[in-house]
């Protein structure tokens, strides 16, 4: 099942066969004070900046989210993807729950980007997937509902499952879903990965979709948080994970190491050029 | 499943549910040369000081191999063995392709050792298993036969299950069995360590027994062999490894942390007291 997504003039493909597909997740506000300061005062320069970074260390799909407090979404997400646009011509993620800075922001986004995202609440499902079907694009969809994120595997299955059935019923076909099972840390529940692990092979076996993750939520509160996440990682590429978003230089090494194991790294040629490229820069 | 080993006084268990058990790989000549001339020469000094550093860095099993031209496995292996024990209080891991080697090793070997290895390979089947039998041990069960490593995963479970089933006709039972499906090197053909995931997840699957995998070989060729050898480790354990031949150093931190994500670890205590370990070193 393939997932297109397009930007200006780039077109990126995001299926089981292919090389995962890193979405850069550094155009967030959480947990970064000074990006949030830039977008409260309208500043777009830092974006630009996270954006040339991202793509020249991988990402392939940049996600854009300015969800700070004392931002106006609604007006700013359009701003700052078109700040994006301009920088790199890579599809976007156009990351928000408001569908009123969605809609402007889709308006404004070149080529094909995606939606991140729906999920199983009620008012995402007739709110933010009505705009999906209408611009004709792809969307995360996050195993999540109004009862909370289920606590086992088939909990979350059950809620994707929900998911594709209404976008379904109003013309998005499943290859436009790209499913989040949700990664939550690990240190304040040791079964939390698993589960997380189990629900992907499980969605990605009954459901067929591609699959998305923003993994580093699993490490938090521990030391050493990149070679958690980046083991996570490729624990996850193995269950069928094939479009994570990361930031791409940390996560990048284990990522192309997971790609050669797996198969989808011919003669493990981006693994060797990235190597040289590692070594080149010290 | 469980399987026991022993040493003079510690006992280490093989399963599912408890945490990695690496089996140090480093007293094994091949590719080492300085090492290898030290065992020509009956030096026991470099193989007790490579069990000391093995234990120190994590290793709860350790193999012992002494299979080097010029030097008389029949008689040096024991020797060897003899020098581990008196080194480390952990259980061996008697490695020798050769039935006096092993018969007189395991006649000095304290506790409960580990039989490294029999394959599927009619001679190793009517002259080492035998031996295990009559010893009551555990055994690593290569999944290779008279016709060499099968290419697929359903050649290599065949393989297995017929090595388990020949067992059992001695008397050994399953669970004294630890199956290594066998890591072939990806610079040479880019599908072998999907072949060989796929091996472990239907032995494990299968024939419910406990695996281990000299991962090494898979980065055969390639740059960064650490990191990519510590990926495939966390994929390998993923999916049903648990007792890896590994230099203890550098694999660790990959499997620690993916112990931590496969919840076998709880509240990641292992982990951390490793990375203060870690810390602490520099």
């Amino acid at each position: 099942m393939e997932t297109k997504l397009a930007g200006r003039t780039t077109e990126v493909v995001i299926s089981p066969l292919t090389p995962t597909v890193m979405i850069g997740e550094r155009i967030n506000p959480t947990g970064k004070r000074r990006l949030a300061a830039a977008m409260v005062a309208g500043d777009l320069d830092l974006i630009r900046r996270y954006a040339r970074e991202q793509a020249a260390a991988g990402a392939t799909v940049i996600d854009v989210n300015v969800g700070a407090a004392g931002v106006d979404e609604d007006t700013f997400l359009a701003e700052a993807v078109q700040a994006v646009a301009e920088e790199v011509d890579l599809p976007l993620a156009i990351d928000s729950t408001r569908p009123r800075a969605l809609e402007s922001a889709l308006k404004v986004a070149p080529g094909r980007p995606l939606v991140n995202s729906v999920n199983g609440e009620e008012r995402s499902l007739s709110e933010i997937l009505p705009l999906v079907a209408q611009f004709g694009l792809p969307t995360v969809a996050l195993c999540m509902d109004d009862n909370g994120i289920p606590s086992d595997a088939d909990g979350r299955l059950a809620v994707a499952a929900r998911i594709a059935e209404r976008a379904e019923s109003l013309g998005v076909p499943s290859e436009d879903l790209v499913v989040d099972c949700l990664a939550l840390t690990c240190s304040s529940d040791p079964n939390a990965p698993s589960v997380t692990l189990e629900a992907m092979r499980k969605v990605r076996q009954e459901l067929g979709v591609n699959l998305t993750l923003g993994a580093s939520n699993a490490s938090f509160g521990l030391p050493d948080r990149d070679l958690l996440n980046g083991v996570f990682l490729a624990l996850a590429i193995g269950v069928g994970l094939n479009a994570p978003i990361v930031d791409p230089e940390k996560a990048r090494p284990y990522i192309l190491a997971a790609d050669v194991l797996l198969g989808k790294d011919e003669w493990a040629m981006r693994y060797i050029a990235d190597f040289r490229c590692r070594q080149a820069q010290g």
